[in-house]
């Protein structure tokens, strides 16, 4: 812990960093991010965005604000549905986006999962039908509008934009690409999730906030294990286990969900890297 | 020029993408890209964006629309103006930016320089005081959204998103991180400035296109050359002199000057990689 403190203020200082701001979504790893960084520079430095938008669950705002109460920092709700609606995003949603929560994240998940077979390698490997695409294009543009609001915030005050992605989502591509990827300084970047939770712990963050079951908060109803379709402890152990060059047995089916995963997401990483004729 | 056109083909094909989306801004660049482009998939698999905003010049859609019919690709015009106005971007603009467009052009090219002795230099370095910031913040969003626009009509389409970055803005730092540097594929990368306007020669791009001086098209009045503090062709000339490994003379000022844009750049491009404890 002492040392990701470290890391925030040395970067700071060294890049001439007035502060920093991040964005709380009111999971675990922004909250995480957002205590290490308080620690690391003192509140009055810290600059905290909450950008709910049409479809946020409604607990997004309930907990990112107790999350931005329990950092002590200064923040700011910022609405970014008519952002996404002057872009286009919402002109590409389904017309069940319109109905009431609870209905809209049970018809909105299952929508999405008959769209396609395995919505999360598909959407690694640029696959799909039309339908499946334009929900691709619909939340990936949301975590980018989010991007494009922290740095607004941040350069006004010349401060770093602070990045919350773990080694988890990381390894298996749960992430977009030039959204919250996109970030000046990322401390949580070589902690595989489950280390994230155990550090909320110490952190003393809210419980509600570290037990309630991580989701991107992108698709209504759509949580990060129906993304993955394992749990995060199982991945999380599968993942170490790789790390540490141990071979899974193709006979398991969890680990094989984990190698394919993987192997979609170094395709897209490959896919990204290769962009210009001197790579 | 050929092997250009192959590396489009080759990645379009490798990567599964249906075809390539290009925002056209009436510059020689994103011209040469679209006309490789045309040549490398067929005009029919082009898809050609122009987002003027509020404070594009009046000749940008004149000329993007020009570049658009010339490639003879299927477009679409759209302005940004409302995006930016719901993230927050216009209210970080002075009140000059309401007056006329030649004036205008004066008076924001004379503020912009009056708020630092060197914005170029000071941008790159995160420095400069607050109003300064605040148009560092303003420009940088414009690019940004484009990016976003730009994945979106990607994205649906399952597309690629062309860049249109040169080697000569890539060394000298003159890209807006998250911004017109994040794309697909970057077939120009390799190319200096000039070699991209040779090249445009040779692709038959319309001349008015070729002849008038590049500008980022950001802030009214700004041209490359302002932003540079040296022309185009002295600026390839000690780049390729320092690539080639010869060591410029102390004593002359434009050399000088190309080293310090490299030395600002090298150092903004330091503190974008050491963004986690990886690095």
């Amino acid at each position: 812990m002492d040392e990701i403190i470290g890391f925030i203020r040395d970067s700071i200082m060294k890049y001439g960093y007035k502060g920093a701001v991040i964005g709380i979504s009111g999971g675990i790893d922004s909250a995480v991010v957002g205590k290490l960084a308080v620690e690391a520079l003192g509140k009055e430095k810290i600059f905290g965005l909450l950008m709910p938008e049409r479809d946020s669950s409604r607990d997004t705002i309930r907990d990112s604000k107790l999350v931005a109460k329990f950092l002590g920092i200064d923040f700011k709700v910022k609405n970014i549905s008519s952002a996404l609606r002057a872009i286009g995003t919402y002109k590409l949603q389904p017309p069940a986006f319109l109905i009431p929560q609870t209905i809209k994240e049970k018809y909105v998940k299952h929508k999405w999962e008959e769209l396609s077979s395995d919505p999360f390698l598909d959407d690694l490997c640029n696959e799909g039908n039309d339908e499946f695409r334009r929900g691709l294009a619909y939340y990936r543009s949301k975590h980018r509008v989010r991007m494009i609001s922290l740095y607004l915030e941040a350069e006004k005050r010349g401060y770093a934009v602070l990045g919350t992605t773990n080694k988890t989502e990381l390894l298996c591509g749960l992430y977009v690409k030039w959204g919250d990827d996109s970030s000046d300084i990322e401390p949580i970047r070589h902690l595989f999730k489950t280390e994230v939770i155990e550090l909320a712990g110490q952190l003393q963050i809210p419980s509600r906030i570290i037990e309630k079951p991580p989701s991107p908060d992108l698709i209504p109803g759509v949580t990060d294990e129906n993304v993955f379709g394992v749990t995060i402890d199982d991945l999380d152990k599968s993942l170490r286990r790789i790390e540490g060059g141990e071979v899974l047995d193709p006979h398991d089916t969890k680990s094989m969900r984990v190698l394919r995963i993987l192997e979609s997401a170094r395709y897209r990483e490959l896919r990204n890297l290769a962009i210009s004729r001197n790579h």
